[in-house]
Protein backbone atom coordinates (compact mmCIF):
# COMPACT_ATOMS: atom_id res chain seq x y z
CA UNK A 1 0.00 0.00 0.00
CA UNK A 2 1.44 3.60 -0.50
CA UNK A 3 1.81 5.44 2.25
CA UNK A 4 0.26 9.05 1.79
CA UNK A 5 1.12 12.26 4.08
CA UNK A 6 -2.08 14.26 4.76
CA UNK A 7 -5.48 13.99 3.14
CA UNK A 8 -4.21 13.09 -0.39
CA UNK A 9 -7.03 11.30 -3.11
CA UNK A 10 -8.32 9.45 0.30
CA UNK A 11 -10.47 12.50 1.12
CA UNK A 12 -12.75 11.70 -1.33
CA UNK A 13 -13.77 8.61 -0.73
CA UNK A 14 -17.12 8.14 1.61
CA UNK A 15 -18.60 4.83 2.82
CA UNK A 16 -22.56 5.08 3.14
CA UNK A 17 -25.12 2.43 2.92
CA UNK A 18 -25.33 0.32 -0.45
CA UNK A 19 -28.29 1.94 -2.48
CA UNK A 20 -30.07 -0.63 -5.07
CA UNK A 21 -28.76 1.43 -7.86
CA UNK A 22 -24.98 0.90 -6.64
CA UNK A 23 -25.58 -2.76 -7.57
CA UNK A 24 -23.95 -2.72 -11.27
CA UNK A 25 -20.66 -1.73 -9.97
CA UNK A 26 -20.75 -3.63 -6.75
CA UNK A 27 -21.99 -6.72 -9.29
CA UNK A 28 -18.69 -5.67 -11.31
CA UNK A 29 -16.41 -5.84 -8.45
CA UNK A 30 -17.91 -8.60 -7.07
CA UNK A 31 -17.41 -10.27 -9.87
CA UNK A 32 -13.81 -9.83 -11.12
CA UNK A 33 -12.78 -10.74 -7.43
CA UNK A 34 -14.35 -14.35 -7.36
CA UNK A 35 -13.16 -15.49 -11.12
CA UNK A 36 -9.81 -14.30 -9.82
CA UNK A 37 -9.85 -16.92 -7.21
CA UNK A 38 -7.39 -15.28 -5.56
CA UNK A 39 -8.60 -13.83 -2.18
CA UNK A 40 -12.08 -15.30 -1.32
CA UNK A 41 -13.46 -19.00 -1.10
CA UNK A 42 -16.73 -18.13 -3.33
CA UNK A 43 -17.83 -20.04 -6.53
CA UNK A 44 -15.65 -18.27 -9.32
CA UNK A 45 -18.81 -19.26 -11.58
CA UNK A 46 -21.34 -17.52 -9.88
CA UNK A 47 -24.36 -15.97 -11.56
CA UNK A 48 -25.07 -12.24 -10.99
CA UNK A 49 -28.31 -13.19 -8.84
CA UNK A 50 -25.98 -15.55 -6.70
CA UNK A 51 -23.22 -12.61 -6.74
CA UNK A 52 -26.35 -10.64 -4.94
CA UNK A 53 -27.79 -13.07 -2.57
CA UNK A 54 -24.12 -13.51 -1.53
CA UNK A 55 -23.32 -10.06 -0.86
CA UNK A 56 -25.90 -7.89 -0.32
CA UNK A 57 -26.91 -8.96 3.43
CA UNK A 58 -30.35 -7.89 4.87
CA UNK A 59 -30.30 -6.77 8.39
CA UNK A 60 -29.27 -7.38 11.04
CA UNK A 61 -26.02 -7.65 8.57
CA UNK A 62 -25.36 -4.15 6.39
CA UNK A 63 -23.95 -3.89 3.01
CA UNK A 64 -22.27 -0.72 2.02
CA UNK A 65 -19.85 1.31 -0.81
CA UNK A 66 -17.24 2.80 -0.37
CA UNK A 67 -17.56 5.66 -3.00
CA UNK A 68 -16.14 8.78 -4.32
CA UNK A 69 -19.22 10.86 -5.96
CA UNK A 70 -21.35 8.11 -8.20
CA UNK A 71 -17.77 5.94 -8.53
CA UNK A 72 -18.23 2.65 -6.13
CA UNK A 73 -14.57 1.91 -5.16
CA UNK A 74 -14.83 -1.25 -3.03
CA UNK A 75 -17.60 -2.44 -1.06
CA UNK A 76 -18.05 -4.30 2.33
CA UNK A 77 -20.52 -6.93 4.06
CA UNK A 78 -21.06 -6.90 8.15
CA UNK A 79 -23.18 -8.70 10.27
CA UNK A 80 -22.92 -11.36 12.99
CA UNK A 81 -20.24 -14.08 12.38
CA UNK A 82 -22.48 -16.73 13.94
CA UNK A 83 -25.96 -16.97 15.23
CA UNK A 84 -27.87 -17.52 18.96
CA UNK A 85 -24.92 -17.98 21.78
CA UNK A 86 -22.49 -16.63 19.15
CA UNK A 87 -24.09 -13.60 18.14
CA UNK A 88 -22.13 -11.07 20.03
CA UNK A 89 -19.08 -11.70 17.31
CA UNK A 90 -19.60 -9.93 14.45
CA UNK A 91 -17.74 -10.54 11.14
CA UNK A 92 -17.28 -8.53 7.57
CA UNK A 93 -15.66 -9.19 4.72
CA UNK A 94 -14.21 -6.43 1.89
CA UNK A 95 -13.57 -6.28 -1.74
CA UNK A 96 -12.02 -3.70 -3.56
CA UNK A 97 -11.64 -2.80 -7.13
CA UNK A 98 -8.76 -3.46 -8.61
CA UNK A 99 -7.74 -0.15 -10.27
CA UNK A 100 -8.41 1.46 -6.53
CA UNK A 101 -6.26 -1.02 -4.23
CA UNK A 102 -3.70 0.77 -2.57
CA UNK A 103 -5.09 4.02 -2.21
CA UNK A 104 -6.22 3.24 1.67
CA UNK A 105 -10.26 2.18 -0.09
CA UNK A 106 -9.71 -0.90 1.99
CA UNK A 107 -8.89 0.84 5.11
CA UNK A 108 -11.65 3.13 4.86
CA UNK A 109 -14.39 0.19 4.75
CA UNK A 110 -12.70 -1.68 7.46
CA UNK A 111 -13.18 1.45 10.05
CA UNK A 112 -16.24 1.73 9.21
CA UNK A 113 -16.90 -1.76 9.96
CA UNK A 114 -15.46 -1.82 13.26
CA UNK A 115 -17.00 1.20 14.32
CA UNK A 116 -19.92 -0.01 13.65
CA UNK A 117 -19.95 -3.30 14.66
CA UNK A 118 -18.60 -1.87 18.02
CA UNK A 119 -21.34 0.85 18.13
CA UNK A 120 -23.60 -2.14 17.53
CA UNK A 121 -22.57 -3.63 20.56
CA UNK A 122 -21.07 -6.09 18.97
CA UNK A 123 -17.89 -7.92 21.22
CA UNK A 124 -15.55 -8.78 18.99
CA UNK A 125 -14.99 -9.06 15.05
CA UNK A 126 -13.59 -12.31 13.32
CA UNK A 127 -12.63 -12.79 9.85
CA UNK A 128 -13.36 -16.86 9.17
CA UNK A 129 -11.00 -17.12 6.10
CA UNK A 130 -7.98 -14.90 4.96
CA UNK A 131 -6.12 -16.63 2.38
CA UNK A 132 -2.68 -16.43 3.90
CA UNK A 133 -1.18 -15.06 0.50
CA UNK A 134 -3.26 -12.10 0.61
CA UNK A 135 -0.66 -9.80 2.45
CA UNK A 136 -2.20 -6.53 2.00
CA UNK A 137 -5.54 -7.93 3.90
CA UNK A 138 -3.58 -9.54 6.00
CA UNK A 139 -0.83 -6.66 7.22
CA UNK A 140 -4.33 -4.29 7.23
CA UNK A 141 -6.12 -6.22 9.76
CA UNK A 142 -3.03 -6.45 11.34
CA UNK A 143 -2.93 -2.48 11.96
CA UNK A 144 -6.21 -2.44 13.11
CA UNK A 145 -5.11 -4.86 15.91
CA UNK A 146 -6.24 -8.03 14.33
CA UNK A 147 -4.73 -11.70 15.06
CA UNK A 148 -4.63 -14.65 13.73
CA UNK A 149 -6.22 -17.25 16.07
CA UNK A 150 -5.25 -20.04 13.70
CA UNK A 151 -4.30 -20.82 10.15
CA UNK A 152 -6.34 -23.88 8.50
CA UNK A 153 -3.35 -25.37 6.05
CA UNK A 154 -4.03 -26.06 2.83
CA UNK A 155 -7.64 -24.91 2.58
CA UNK A 156 -7.36 -22.87 -0.45
CA UNK A 157 -6.67 -23.50 -3.95
CA UNK A 158 -5.07 -20.64 -5.15
CA UNK A 159 -4.55 -20.50 -8.77
CA UNK A 160 -1.00 -19.71 -9.36
CA UNK A 161 0.80 -20.55 -5.35
CA UNK A 162 -1.24 -23.97 -5.32
CA UNK A 163 -2.65 -24.83 -1.82
CA UNK A 164 -2.14 -22.37 1.00
CA UNK A 165 -3.53 -21.84 4.03
CA UNK A 166 -7.10 -19.93 5.42
CA UNK A 167 -6.41 -17.70 8.31
CA UNK A 168 -8.84 -17.08 11.31
CA UNK A 169 -8.26 -13.95 12.47
CA UNK A 170 -9.93 -11.98 15.55
CA UNK A 171 -10.07 -8.91 17.41
CA UNK A 172 -11.93 -8.07 20.82
CA UNK A 173 -13.28 -4.51 21.12
CA UNK A 174 -12.91 -3.82 24.60
CA UNK A 175 -9.34 -2.61 24.45
CA UNK A 176 -9.47 -0.26 21.58
CA UNK B 1 -18.37 -41.73 27.00
CA UNK B 2 -18.51 -45.51 28.45
CA UNK B 3 -16.54 -47.99 26.66
CA UNK B 4 -17.44 -51.49 26.16
CA UNK B 5 -15.82 -54.51 24.74
CA UNK B 6 -17.25 -56.43 21.70
CA UNK B 7 -20.06 -55.22 20.24
CA UNK B 8 -22.72 -54.03 22.97
CA UNK B 9 -25.47 -52.20 22.36
CA UNK B 10 -24.27 -50.12 19.34
CA UNK B 11 -24.44 -53.10 17.28
CA UNK B 12 -28.07 -52.24 16.51
CA UNK B 13 -27.03 -48.68 14.92
CA UNK B 14 -27.09 -47.88 11.44
CA UNK B 15 -26.30 -44.89 9.35
CA UNK B 16 -28.43 -44.14 6.07
CA UNK B 17 -29.31 -41.46 4.28
CA UNK B 18 -32.64 -38.96 5.85
CA UNK B 19 -35.54 -39.33 4.49
CA UNK B 20 -38.73 -37.02 4.75
CA UNK B 21 -40.07 -39.71 7.39
CA UNK B 22 -37.22 -39.30 9.88
CA UNK B 23 -38.32 -35.36 10.30
CA UNK B 24 -40.00 -35.11 13.33
CA UNK B 25 -37.88 -37.18 14.78
CA UNK B 26 -34.86 -35.23 13.85
CA UNK B 27 -36.36 -31.99 14.30
CA UNK B 28 -37.23 -33.41 18.33
CA UNK B 29 -33.01 -33.82 18.16
CA UNK B 30 -32.21 -30.45 16.40
CA UNK B 31 -34.98 -28.43 18.84
CA UNK B 32 -33.66 -29.81 21.93
CA UNK B 33 -29.87 -29.27 21.42
CA UNK B 34 -30.22 -25.58 19.59
CA UNK B 35 -32.49 -24.58 22.85
CA UNK B 36 -30.40 -26.16 25.29
CA UNK B 37 -26.95 -23.20 23.81
CA UNK B 38 -24.21 -25.29 24.99
CA UNK B 39 -22.73 -27.04 21.55
CA UNK B 40 -23.59 -25.00 18.80
CA UNK B 41 -24.14 -21.17 17.78
CA UNK B 42 -27.80 -21.78 16.40
CA UNK B 43 -30.57 -19.85 16.82
CA UNK B 44 -32.56 -21.39 20.20
CA UNK B 45 -35.58 -20.10 18.90
CA UNK B 46 -35.18 -21.25 15.42
CA UNK B 47 -38.92 -22.48 13.88
CA UNK B 48 -39.20 -25.78 12.48
CA UNK B 49 -38.74 -24.68 9.13
CA UNK B 50 -36.00 -22.93 9.97
CA UNK B 51 -34.37 -25.91 11.88
CA UNK B 52 -35.61 -28.19 8.51
CA UNK B 53 -33.62 -25.16 6.55
CA UNK B 54 -30.85 -25.44 8.58
CA UNK B 55 -30.28 -29.24 9.00
CA UNK B 56 -31.56 -30.89 5.97
CA UNK B 57 -28.63 -30.56 3.32
CA UNK B 58 -28.95 -30.46 -0.81
CA UNK B 59 -26.34 -32.06 -2.60
CA UNK B 60 -23.65 -32.01 -2.94
CA UNK B 61 -24.89 -31.57 1.12
CA UNK B 62 -26.23 -34.68 2.58
CA UNK B 63 -28.10 -35.40 6.09
CA UNK B 64 -27.85 -38.88 7.52
CA UNK B 65 -29.70 -40.71 10.62
CA UNK B 66 -28.26 -42.83 13.34
CA UNK B 67 -31.11 -45.32 13.57
CA UNK B 68 -31.95 -48.74 15.49
CA UNK B 69 -34.98 -50.14 14.10
CA UNK B 70 -37.12 -47.39 13.37
CA UNK B 71 -35.52 -44.26 16.11
CA UNK B 72 -33.51 -42.06 15.28
CA UNK B 73 -30.86 -41.66 17.49
CA UNK B 74 -28.38 -39.08 16.34
CA UNK B 75 -28.04 -37.02 12.55
CA UNK B 76 -25.56 -35.29 11.13
CA UNK B 77 -24.84 -33.35 8.28
CA UNK B 78 -22.01 -33.29 5.83
CA UNK B 79 -20.69 -31.09 2.75
CA UNK B 80 -18.31 -28.31 1.57
CA UNK B 81 -17.11 -26.18 4.04
CA UNK B 82 -16.53 -23.52 1.31
CA UNK B 83 -17.27 -23.08 -2.10
CA UNK B 84 -14.89 -22.33 -5.23
CA UNK B 85 -11.06 -22.33 -3.98
CA UNK B 86 -12.25 -23.37 -1.04
CA UNK B 87 -14.01 -26.87 -2.30
CA UNK B 88 -11.81 -29.14 -1.64
CA UNK B 89 -12.54 -28.96 2.25
CA UNK B 90 -15.74 -30.45 4.02
CA UNK B 91 -17.20 -29.90 7.18
CA UNK B 92 -19.82 -32.00 8.92
CA UNK B 93 -22.11 -31.54 12.34
CA UNK B 94 -23.51 -33.69 14.60
CA UNK B 95 -26.69 -34.13 17.13
CA UNK B 96 -27.15 -36.80 19.21
CA UNK B 97 -30.68 -37.17 21.51
CA UNK B 98 -29.89 -36.85 24.36
CA UNK B 99 -30.91 -40.13 25.93
CA UNK B 100 -28.78 -41.56 23.46
CA UNK B 101 -25.40 -40.27 24.45
CA UNK B 102 -22.29 -42.38 25.64
CA UNK B 103 -23.43 -45.03 23.30
CA UNK B 104 -20.96 -44.29 20.43
CA UNK B 105 -23.90 -42.93 17.67
CA UNK B 106 -21.68 -40.18 17.57
CA UNK B 107 -18.92 -42.36 16.94
CA UNK B 108 -20.82 -44.04 14.43
CA UNK B 109 -22.46 -40.63 12.04
CA UNK B 110 -18.03 -39.51 12.68
CA UNK B 111 -16.59 -42.79 11.04
CA UNK B 112 -19.66 -42.41 8.11
CA UNK B 113 -19.18 -38.35 7.66
CA UNK B 114 -14.93 -39.02 7.42
CA UNK B 115 -15.56 -42.09 5.35
CA UNK B 116 -18.46 -40.65 3.28
CA UNK B 117 -16.12 -37.57 2.57
CA UNK B 118 -12.78 -38.97 1.94
CA UNK B 119 -14.43 -41.29 -0.70
CA UNK B 120 -16.12 -38.32 -2.30
CA UNK B 121 -12.55 -37.01 -3.09
CA UNK B 122 -12.49 -34.06 -0.42
CA UNK B 123 -9.09 -33.39 0.72
CA UNK B 124 -9.76 -33.10 4.72
CA UNK B 125 -12.82 -32.26 6.68
CA UNK B 126 -12.97 -29.39 9.05
CA UNK B 127 -14.93 -28.43 12.29
CA UNK B 128 -15.27 -23.99 12.37
CA UNK B 129 -17.14 -24.05 15.99
CA UNK B 130 -16.75 -26.82 18.64
CA UNK B 131 -17.56 -25.32 21.80
CA UNK B 132 -14.27 -25.94 24.24
CA UNK B 133 -16.73 -27.13 27.13
CA UNK B 134 -18.07 -29.90 24.76
CA UNK B 135 -15.61 -32.00 26.00
CA UNK B 136 -16.75 -35.56 24.73
CA UNK B 137 -17.04 -33.92 21.32
CA UNK B 138 -13.52 -32.16 21.54
CA UNK B 139 -12.48 -36.02 22.69
CA UNK B 140 -14.20 -37.93 20.27
CA UNK B 141 -12.91 -35.90 17.15
CA UNK B 142 -9.62 -35.79 19.00
CA UNK B 143 -9.27 -39.48 18.81
CA UNK B 144 -10.26 -39.66 15.17
CA UNK B 145 -7.44 -37.25 13.79
CA UNK B 146 -8.69 -34.16 14.30
CA UNK B 147 -6.50 -31.23 15.73
CA UNK B 148 -7.20 -28.01 17.19
CA UNK B 149 -5.93 -25.32 14.10
CA UNK B 150 -6.82 -22.67 16.83
CA UNK B 151 -9.12 -21.39 19.25
CA UNK B 152 -11.27 -17.84 19.35
CA UNK B 153 -11.42 -16.81 22.72
CA UNK B 154 -14.83 -15.86 24.36
CA UNK B 155 -16.58 -16.56 21.14
CA UNK B 156 -19.49 -18.94 22.28
CA UNK B 157 -21.92 -17.41 25.23
CA UNK B 158 -22.80 -20.60 27.15
CA UNK B 159 -25.70 -20.74 29.62
CA UNK B 160 -23.88 -21.33 32.75
CA UNK B 161 -19.88 -21.11 31.97
CA UNK B 162 -19.97 -18.02 30.54
CA UNK B 163 -17.86 -17.02 27.44
CA UNK B 164 -16.14 -20.11 26.19
CA UNK B 165 -14.20 -20.61 23.47
CA UNK B 166 -14.93 -22.06 20.11
CA UNK B 167 -12.08 -24.15 18.69
CA UNK B 168 -11.74 -24.71 14.50
CA UNK B 169 -10.52 -28.26 14.71
CA UNK B 170 -8.70 -29.92 11.34
CA UNK B 171 -7.94 -33.08 9.99
CA UNK B 172 -6.89 -34.17 6.36
CA UNK B 173 -7.58 -37.35 4.90
CA UNK B 174 -3.75 -37.90 3.56
CA UNK B 175 -2.51 -39.72 6.37
CA UNK B 176 -5.25 -42.20 7.52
Amino acid sequence: MRRRRGCGTLCAVQVREFRDGDWPQVWAIVREVVRARETFPYDPGMTEAQGRATWIETPPGLTVVAVDGDRVLGTAKTGPNRAGPGGHVSTASFMVAAPERGRGVGTALLRHAVDRAAADGYAAMQFNAVVETNESAVALYRRHGFEVVGTVPRAFEHPTRGRVGLHVMYREFGAR
